[in-house]
């Protein structure tokens, strides 16, 4: 492997870059939480089909409406209405609120419109933020095509794929 | 159908279960929120999958390390003590705690063994108790069969047809 943007090679299951995911946690005793919102809980769950995923799991939060977003995991109103809950600005802050509310290491946070309705001109159904907090921040947008399911799944492969490059190699 | 407990054929699909609940949510400005254990997040993956799940759907908390169940849904040490993480007490205090901290109407709780490991004598792998929080309470014990992934699935199965039993004929 040259780089940590090659620790996952393209195609990769979610099942084996969450265990990717798992075994470096684990190697460093590290922890994870989970802040999601288009994805409604697909990310905790592919990271939880892993056996023995409790040792560096905390769990997390759906943050599906808004309110959830604001109440556990303190997402500031003006993210909220400035930037709106599909933003780059609103995934950070979900990060940061679930890494502050359980004291795991990393967060990971996923914000996006999966549709089929919902979409505007300038965020289209398909654009997902995904944010990641801990001790290398990093966040990305992304426009995923497809379906609804097709949208949350990649959004979901996404944001495995960008936590493990943040982990770095381990 | 003749009563509750026949809302929902058997052999549904986890979709078509889910849509029935959210329709009869809408149609009682009913809102939902989830607390997961030991499928971490698979329940709110379901529900989500529902287009408009948005309008009834809150979210809720993944509440796989124990920590997050005593942070984030206010179950008591004693529960988790005395009876185990994996027990009925827990389930119902996981749905009374995500309807206290959402403010929705109703609340489902899952925790079990979904296995390998973990299993006793008492409590073997498979065990999985469901608890609903909210104008109706329920509570039900599982002894369900297979590998992990099946018991997970078949979890969030039983979830949502408790759920649908619960919320009755509309």
């Amino acid at each position: 492997m040259t780089g940590e943007s090659a620790a996952v090679s393209p195609g990769s299951s979610p099942q084996s870059v969450a265990a990717d995911v798992l075994r470096k946690l684990r190697s460093t005793s590290a922890t994870l939480a989970v802040a999601e919102s288009c994805t409604g809980g697909w990310l905790g769950k592919v990271i939880t089909s892993i056996p023995g995923a409790s040792v560096s799991f905390w769990g997390g939060v759906i943050a599906y409406d808004n309110e959830a977003k604001l109440k556990l995991l303190s997402v500031s109103p003006g993210a909220l209405t400035a930037d709106g809950a599909v933003s780059e600005r609103t995934a950070r802050e979900m990060a940061l609120g679930v890494v502050e509310v359980s004291g795991a290491t990393w967060g990971v946070a996923i914000t996006g419109l999966a549709g089929p309705d919902g979409g505007t001109a300038n965020k289209p159904v398909g654009t997902v933020y995904v944010a990641i907090s801990g001790p290398r921040d990093r966040s990305r947008t992304y426009h995923l095509s497809g379906d609804r399911r097709m949208i949350r799944r990649q959004a979901v492969d996404r944001a495995l794929e960008l936590l493990d490059e943040a982990l770095g190699t381990q």
